[in-house]
């Protein structure tokens, strides 16, 4: 069976997200990020991957896959029927890896990756003064649009919800961006989406407890 | 016929030598990435892409494409027989899918990215505490392995050259990481990645003049 490494509501939670849209078991292993501790049996979480880093898919052959722009593509083709990804070699399958890399480098290396770990003011005023012009891309993409990528919802989707759910605790009110907020208001009538962030949730609000 | 825009050094570079070692014809736009002027006819570069970041890729007919993940891997699938991509499938899709991420997020925008354009000490102190740990994760890679993904020249091995190229008037010496360089070294006796370069540096020489 597929198993996640992951921490409550971090990068992971668009791999979990994709997994339940998919349909897809899988075991769900929690890391605490800052300790690089797996919480099940206080392993160490770098045996398993070096970079300390989630999200880390386990294959069914036992190899480890990183990075969200590769788990989420994997998981999408695991099953095709799901649409979580256009086809390859349908030019929307580089519309997505297009979104991924721009929602993984733009929003969450330049901008939430500071906030929620350097947090000193030094860091994070450059980072701040740019998340405006950052974030006017997928607004303007999504004024006329449903989805990011085609006419249904992709692992592009999932990645973006998880983003957009992080900049509120990242002191930004998408509310600004007319567009965003009923964006992530829709995707979250999804019942797997729904379901995804509801448990990551109540784990995060344990460990704060 | 394809268009790109880059500018000179830039991660736009990756995809130059892309075109090149795919034996693909391309015509090359030059912008100015501080003023976002097209430099052929002092065009807006926004006009082009409201991001005003390179590579934008024009494809035949007409749609642009942005984001060096998504660029570089629809240039190796449009000559499949170059070997720059692992065939969409093949799990070593994903490893290059999961390089391509790697270097976009981690090295270039947390580190590169705010090197040459935040600069000031205060934004750049954690990343630079941060760097040796990022890069020790393609060293260790690369210390057993000619290439990143399989035993040929892929478009992740275009970026990374790009990006360990970068690293020196970063402020950093990768003669730390023996691998590191023998790699770059091995790369830049590849006739295409050599003219690509030696291309881009002479047209920054004459930036700078």
């Amino acid at each position: 069976m597929l198993q996640l490494y992951f921490s409550p509501m971090a990068c992971s939670l668009s791999s979990r997200i994709a997994l339940m849209e998919a349909g897809l078991d899988a075991s769900y292993h929690q890391v605490h990020l800052w300790t690089k501790k797996i919480v099940d049996d206080d392993g160490d979480f770098r045996g398993i991957s070096p970079k300390g880093a989630v999200p880390v898919l386990v294959l069914d052959n036992g190899e480890r896959l990183t990075e969200s722009a590769a788990v989420l593509q994997y998981i999408a083709d695991l099953n095709p029927k799901s649409g979580l990804a256009p086809r390859p070699g349908d030019v929307d399958r580089y519309r997505l890896q297009e979104w991924l890399s721009f929602i993984g480098s733009e929003i969450h290396k330049a901008f939430l990756f500071p906030t929620f770990w350097y947090k000193d003011d030094g860091s994070l005023a450059k980072p701040r003064a740019r998340i405006a012009q950052t974030l006017s891309v997928p607004a303007e993409h999504l004024a006329e649009r449903e989805f990011l990528v085609g006419n249904s919802f992709t692992v592009a989707d999932a990645h973006l919800t998880w983003a957009l759910l992080l900049l509120r605790p990242a002191g930004i009110d998408i509310a600004r961006w007319p567009s965003l907020s009923a964006y992530l208001e829709r995707m979250q009538t999804r019942p797997a989406v729904r379901s995804a962030i509801a448990t990551e949730m109540a784990l995060r609000k344990a460990m704060a407890a």
